[in-house]
């Protein structure tokens, strides 16, 4: 028999992933399980939307537009328009979920060994895609103690090669809940001239940013227009993953043709889905309000839980939906694993994201979990509490952390 | 400014992409252009389908699984039992439209560099997925005169190389309308297995075939089960090419795992699609009795015009919904552009697919075209009519062959 292609077998398996089938049996012995390990918000679209949906009338679902229906395109530019941006449907190319935007970004602007520098931790899959692209990851460390904030100029630069043809940023990042503002972005942008590299942006979670933090959007990037590629999400904006619908944003006409040329192979980006991205952008601004205030209340919920344990170290998000957080354990992926196996707190367990799936250096992420705050609040408040019980019981604790600060004191 | 990749400036572009705005200014010049350059069928999805759609009450879209959803996998599998092959929900994995099966089965057997096998004339796109994934085609010649057959074994053993991994086979063929039976794929088997290939089969057609010629599907192929992988289609299946939901199959699971990772890197195909899709599978076979009717009446009435043209040379198609035309032409791209900009026939033209499009030999398919009969019938006679009038009045002819059969006898 054939073998699998190398590429194949070395992709990119997430490690919750192989966490799937332990999870199912969990669930057959009776026990709840939390999910707080997938970004899956549970809102659902504006209602308007559904309404509309309901209504439709049409003969036939033929291919549409390569780069997208213009009538999507053009009732997304009236609403980047409303965030302060002049977009024209001509600089959109809309995509398969921002995951298409992102692997067709990367085939535009890098060849086949080339390198894109991306901060570390980053969203996993970002390393699936650049494998399918033949790009090579360069990652350069952000850090727990300062917030995740973007490395100094003169660190980045270091880990510029001859290959590089881009940096990825993911803002408001995730994992780390990180918003990059626009005084952050700008400190960049000597070295993307300097080197000329492109710049990705993926932005699939701009909706979600609290306390009023001055999001920077690169859109309008004084002087390197040229240079951005922002990736947008429907999906990930009316919290409707399974639309897959997204985008590619570039002022640069040259990437937009090379972008669309890829668009064109696959025909169209799926059509229901834009029918219904194009109905939600309809609806109005207090889907987002009420949307934002509940993700707050959640982040604000979990943060007062944590803030007692001392050996739960965390950053409260700026944006997002997603808590990065340092435990004192050796192993993240043994213990998202034991939390299904063996951990069980009033017949429940929780599920979370192990740190190690979010590095490409080895030896990262052990002591780092990830959690998405997608469950209502009186559940979030009985998957904290598993947690925070599981660390009193889990026997492979970084026990130096845990002399210096003893659980629950 | 930096450049783009060297891939993406030299992604395939279908000819008919430069053709585009010339039709866009003939229509402002209120000529009536018949479209029968995309296969783009004119027919809706079963109506059952819409009314089913009519009473969605879900609350919220969520990810599907990256599999596709189980629901529909399992009636994927009601309806191949209905055609007499027994396919497991486990043998699936549910794509956005064939072309992304296509991309993921060639990067789930090929690594970069290395090649697969292809008759030309090819459907265009093959060329630009081949592309993505950074492998060769080796294009092997079937011929008009004797309709578009497999070549024979000696003679594709000639064009396998060391780096081939697989032939690639699209049945029934788009573009040239041959139906490849059990037996024709019987021929190849023991060539797979002398060079140890996988056998990728595009039947997104396979709904289409006249005559009750004995379509030979490969997903039983004796023997070499292991080695198939088959592209399915429901976007053509149910005439609904924006659904964009597509599938790959086959009973390797070192495939189907493979497959499977690169589908969870974009997490889920379109969910909305699939519930479309699904609801189409309760349609009857009268639906595709209707359809297939249709087409056959247009095939016939398409060879009629033409038999009277001996300048005109077509095979009937055994399957799908184009005719592939030689012409009395030395340059099908510039008859294709001339069409629209320089011929009117009754206030109206013909758009069709230039052949060169369909080859990778250079030099290949300018004296063909391919019409898609997409069109109503009496559209379908005048554009008929049409393409018929401009062969009289076109100048760039191949002098030699309409002396020796000339226009209109």
């Amino acid at each position: 028999m054939p073998k699998l292609s190398r590429r194949a077998q070395d992709t990119f398996i997430s490690p919750f992933r192989k966490m799937l089938p332990i999870a199912a049996e969990t669930k057959k012995q009776g026990v709840k399980v939390f999910h707080l390990n997938i970004g899956q918000p549970d809102f659902d679209i504006p209602e308007s939307a559904w309404k509309a949906f309901r209504k439709i009338d049409k003969k036939g679902i033929p291919y549409g537009q390569a780069e997208g229906q213009l009538k999507y395109r053009k009732k997304l530019c009236a609403y980047y328009r409303s965030k302060g941006h002049d977009v024209e449907p001509g600089e959109i190319v809309v995509t398969t979920g921002a995951s298409e935007g992102i692997l067709f970004s990367l085939l535009t602007i890098a060849d086949a060994g080339d390198s894109v520098l991306i901060p570390q931790p980053y969203y996993a899959n970002y390393l699936g895609f650049c494998q399918m692209a033949g790009v090579r990851i360069n990652p350069i460390l952000t850090s727990f103690e300062d917030g995740f904030a973007l490395p100094l100029p003169e660190q980045i630069e270091k880990n510029i090669s001859p290959n590089t043809r881009a940096i990825l940023l993911c803002n408001p990042n995730n994992p780390t809940g990180k918003v990059y503002t626009l005084p952050d972005l700008k400190k960049i942008v000597p070295l993307l001239e300097k080197h000329d590299l492109f710049l990705i942006m993926d932005e699939a979670y701009r909706e979600f940013v609290y306390d009023d933090i001055p999001y920077g959007s690169t859109l309008d990037l004084a002087g390197i227009r040229d240079r951005v590629i922002v990736i947008e999400s429907a999906s990930k904006r009316f919290n409707a993953c399974g639309l897959r619908v997204g985008g590619v944003i570039s002022r640069n006409p040259d990437i937009i043709e090379g972008v669309s040329r890829y668009a064109r192979l696959r025909l169209s980006p799926p059509v229901i889905g834009q029918w219904l991205a194009q109905y939600s952008l309809q609806a109005s601004e207090m889907y987002f309000d009420t949307v934002l205030q509940e993700y707050d209340q959640r982040r604000k919920l979990l943060m007062k839980k944590f803030q007692d344990y001392p050996q739960i170290r965390v950053n409260a998000p700026e944006g997002g939906f997603y808590l990065f957080m340092q435990l004192p354990i050796l192993n993240s992926d043994h213990f998202c694993e034991w939390l299904l196996k063996d951990f069980r707190h009033q017949n429940a367990t929780v599920m979370l994201s192990p740190g190690t799936g979010f590095y490409s250096s080895p030896g990262l992420g052990n002591n780092e979990v990830r959690i998405a705050y997608v469950l209502k609040q009186e559940n979030l408040k009985r998957a904290a509490d598993c947690l925070i019980e599981a660390l009193n019981v889990y026997e492979y604790t970084d026990r130096r952390l845990l002399q210096e600060q003893p659980v629950g004191t």
